[in-house]
């Protein structure tokens, strides 16, 4: 039998038109903006009007440290919220959008896969609603708007060689990463170096999946920091007047979209800042709207729940006053035997003692995400070789963890396979038994934070920091910063900062090389390791391959 | 009595949902992809479903040259729309959509004003449909593209001295315009200099505008030479395959927009190509459309007519096989009194004298259009202090030229003030009079091309060009390209090359500094000045007043 691609099983869907999908979650017509048929964009009046309803229950996806064979969170995420949507449950799914520019590198991402996607997956993969656009818009603006002061005098004393503020494109352009500007003489500026990262990079993402207004926005893009001066004093966003101009850019972005699964069941797609520099998930807005909306809303954060889950409690959860019901660890049997040591080739074979074996990463973040108080359920997301024996291996690991793990098969058979899965998220939650809290309290020290993040989630003996990263943090807590959470940047293929280190390793130290400070966003980004923040293209992109045929489809994106 | 400023007016519009718009159109809901509930984009298969219809009457607007003291070229073709909607006839509007980047330097433009403007007016002044943040990315593709190919070994031979296409963005940015890009080492690529244009100087921009289906939009992106090798032949976008994907990122932006006018007739305003560089026009998809569902099409051209009409003729019309039954040529009785030589801070007095003094210019320019085998009715835009000897002595001029002078005061009153230009109008599209011939065969000579233009429109002795430009012009027809129509970039402000020779000069020349082959776009642009294809923001930018008011409104855009 040969297997349907996702791109032919989405272009199957039978979509309902978007009011519809928004009927479901009793918004008007008049309170969607749409964008095409089936997408939408939802009014601030809505959101304002539903502030003060009752809650639904929050259910965070989140995966084992990925391996080449890869997890199957964002398909879980569409699959549990189409499974609760089969048992009569309200449910509503929340993940981010997709950046336009790697798409063209390696072929795009559906939103999910197999039976479980969100559709129009082409859309999503493109221009979708302008959101990134806008981002990039506004940041660029600032951009202009700083050199534009140098040029007219420097009034604000920018030290040229201390401009923070990068530009940022939404493509894959490696010759952008470093470049020098206002060259040309006089007409055109003080020459000064700078670079370009990929808009999802930007602060202005960041600060768009945190605030919860247009006002709040406003708010936290003046707080920006985007140069310091020769005293090593910063220069904000609001000295240069800028943040009033990019919240008008930015006003239709901060809308959350609506879209639909498959199944016809609502899915908000919004926002999409890096895991790494930034923390990694969905806009709040959306995820308020939608606890506001249904009575169950799944949302997924991204990498391994080491990086993603640790953000979504510490960063995500802190700043929007959010608490987890019910969380979804996945997992599969591939990756259970990749970490147990087995080779990509060989991972079709039944292998019991290597799944084993593999179980240690599982375990681990089990008992990390116990550590924030919220009930586990493993997710073993179905694929057609898994063996019993292997399976139930992993079952027996998972409650002897004091957790569950269900088979979930929504990939083949979409909310009918994810059933067993949603009826036992939907007790749990229901029960009250989270007892969600902080990692560390805001008072703690910057370096304490990072200490704890280390050592009650990465298990590492230590933080390794040198003179100027220390004086650098200390300062920023003279300067009042003291309080904001820590967003950590490292590899996500491990607990550990060597990205070969599978399973749980011990006995390693997190060096750190760098902290910056979104003084914007509300978060002390500390990078422990190679982080980059434009790709590039590889030897021949797939945008070589991508073209419009004859019946006017896309080819080659996927 | 207190004028209301455009802004408010537009805010009071009572505007129809879109889909009325579209249905006195005869296009269906389905046919119509709505952007929130006052804009739309027109589907290909309603496009490709009237291509056998009957075709409309085509009507340009143009001007004289501009003054400080404005012509209201926009607001006339917005007000001969709702005018001849008003006296029965079935009309549609297209003009151009506006530049992001601009609002935020000086104030935003309206799309037209008083009371006959388009709205959405905020819409139309920011992200609108998206269109250009397409045409942006399909722009950055391809650059990341050809340094992305270089990177990997460069197999074309590109010589990277000679690399032509440059980066766009939307934003007034002058730190871009020149830059060293791909610094940083080896993982980086191979410094080389470039900078960046605004996206409406892309030639993208310009082939979107002249395409007629996304089959030819793709032929002609692959057309586009993008460097030279050290021999000096052309490498095209073609041979980097990046043609298909950019279509893929241009295909929504490709269909065209409707909206409406404060009276609620449909307006089109699509593409917005730079009026020196390019040929300054909405897009060719846009007004077959409109000819294709309405009985009359308004439409405009940039700068005067001596630059806008001359290109929409030799350019856009020979391209699209369009012609137009009737050229309406505006003009105020202010500009006329700067034409004739009185300051800007003494137009309120009556000065008749001056009035007859600056028709040399209006004159010229209906001996001009003329030429073009099209009747001409001037519209005299009104203003509340025009005097009626002044108005008189235009109408006296206009009618020894063998042409009408119509007085119009739609800007005050909307399609009632526009009733006698709009019957005019009517009556000589209608009488089958144009006999419309373009200005030079195909087959001419580039050079004489040139000095066509050069001679019969700006009435100039002679063109200037060395041995160099010569040589160039001589090589690309050598290689195939002398079938092109030339594309003049001087300034806007004199039929000259001297923006100070107001009125009608004669004795000139054209001196000639550099010709540039858009081979996608089809046409030879011959530079006449100081172009400036990135600008830059004034001291005070208008985006520091811009933001959100508390009713949710953008201040400081208009």
């Amino acid at each position: 039998m040969a297997f349907k691609s996702d791109i032919e099983i989405a272009r199957e869907a039978r979509k309902l038109p978007i009011v519809e999908i928004g009927a479901k979650l009793g918004i008007g017509s008049e309170d969607l903006l749409p964008y095409g048929h089936d997408k939408a964009k939802v009014s601030q009046r809505f959101i304002d009007s539903v502030r003060d309803r009752p809650t639904g229950k929050l259910i965070l996806v989140t995966a084992i440290n990925p391996t080449p064979a890869g997890e199957g969170k964002t398909t879980t995420t569409v699959g549990l919220g189409d499974g609760l949507n089969a048992i009569g449950k309200r449910a509503a799914i929340c993940i981010r959008e997709a950046s336009l520019g790697p798409n063209f590198g390696m072929k795009g991402g559906a939103a999910g896969g197999g039976y479980a996607q969100i559709v129009p997956m082409e859309d999503m993969n493109l221009h979708f609603t302008g959101d990134f656009h806008a981002i990039t818009s506004a940041h660029s603006l600032l951009a202009a708007m700083i050199d534009n002061h140098i040029y007219w005098g420097n009034g604000l004393d920018i030290d040229i060689r201390r401009v923070v503020w990068r530009r940022v494109v939404d493509m894959n352009d490696r010759a952008l990463r470093q470049v020098t500007a206002s060259l040309g003489g006089v007409a055109n500026g003080f020459p000064r170096e700078t670079g370009f990262d990929i808009t999802v990079a930007s602060e202005v993402m960041a600060i768009l999946c945190l605030a919860t207004d247009l006002t709040d926005l406003e708010r936290r893009l003046g707080n920006m920091i985007v140069a310091y001066r020769r005293d090593q004093s910063p220069v904000f966003c609001r000295d240069l007047q800028a943040q009033g101009a990019m919240t008008v850019l930015l006003k239709d972005a901060m809308q959350p979209n609506l879209v639909q699964t498959l199944e016809n069941n609502p899915a908000f797609v919004h926002g999409g800042p890096f895991a790494n520099i930034a923390h990694g998930c969905n806009s709040v807005i959306a995820t308020t709207t939608a606890l506001k909306t249904a009575d169950y809303v799944v949302t997924e954060a991204g990498f391994g729940a080491d990086l993603g889950a640790e953000k979504f409690m510490n960063i995500k959860c802190r700043k929007a006053g959010l608490k987890p019901d019910c969380v979804v660890l996945v997992a599969t049997i591939r990756a259970m035997k990749m970490n147990g040591g087995i080779a990509k080739d060989a991972l079709a074979e039944e292998n019991v003692a290597a799944v084993k074996k593999g179980c240690s990463n599982l375990g681990r973040h089990i008992d990390n995400l116990h550590g924030f108080g919220v009930p586990v359920v493993v997710a073993i997301n179905h694929f057609s070789g898994d063996g019993e024996a292997e399976v139930a291996a992993v079952q027996d690991y998972v409650t002897g963890r004091g957790a569950d793990a269900i088979v979930s098969r929504h990939w083949a058979d979409g909310s009918e396979g994810a059933i067993d899965l949603a009826r036992r998220v939907a007790e749990i939650a229901d029960s009250g038994a989270s007892q969600f809290a902080q990692l560390y309290p805001d008072e703690m020290s910057l370096m304490d934070k990072i200490r704890t993040v280390a050592t009650r989630i990465y298990h590492a003996d230590d933080v390794l920091a040198d003179k100027r990263i220390r004086d650098q943090l200390r300062q920023w807590q003279d300067q009042g910063y003291g309080h904001l959470p820590v967003c950590m940047a490292k590899t996500q293929y491990s607990f550990s900062t060597d990205p070969n280190l599978r399973g749980a390793p011990t006995g390693h130290s997190v060096p750190i090389r760098e902290v910056r400070l979104s003084a914007g966003a509300g978060f002390v980004v500390v990078i422990c390791g190679e982080i980059m923040t434009m790709p590039g293209l590889p030897r021949h992109p797939s945008a070589e391959k991508i073209r419009l045929n004859e019946a006017g489809e896309v080819e080659g994106l996927f």
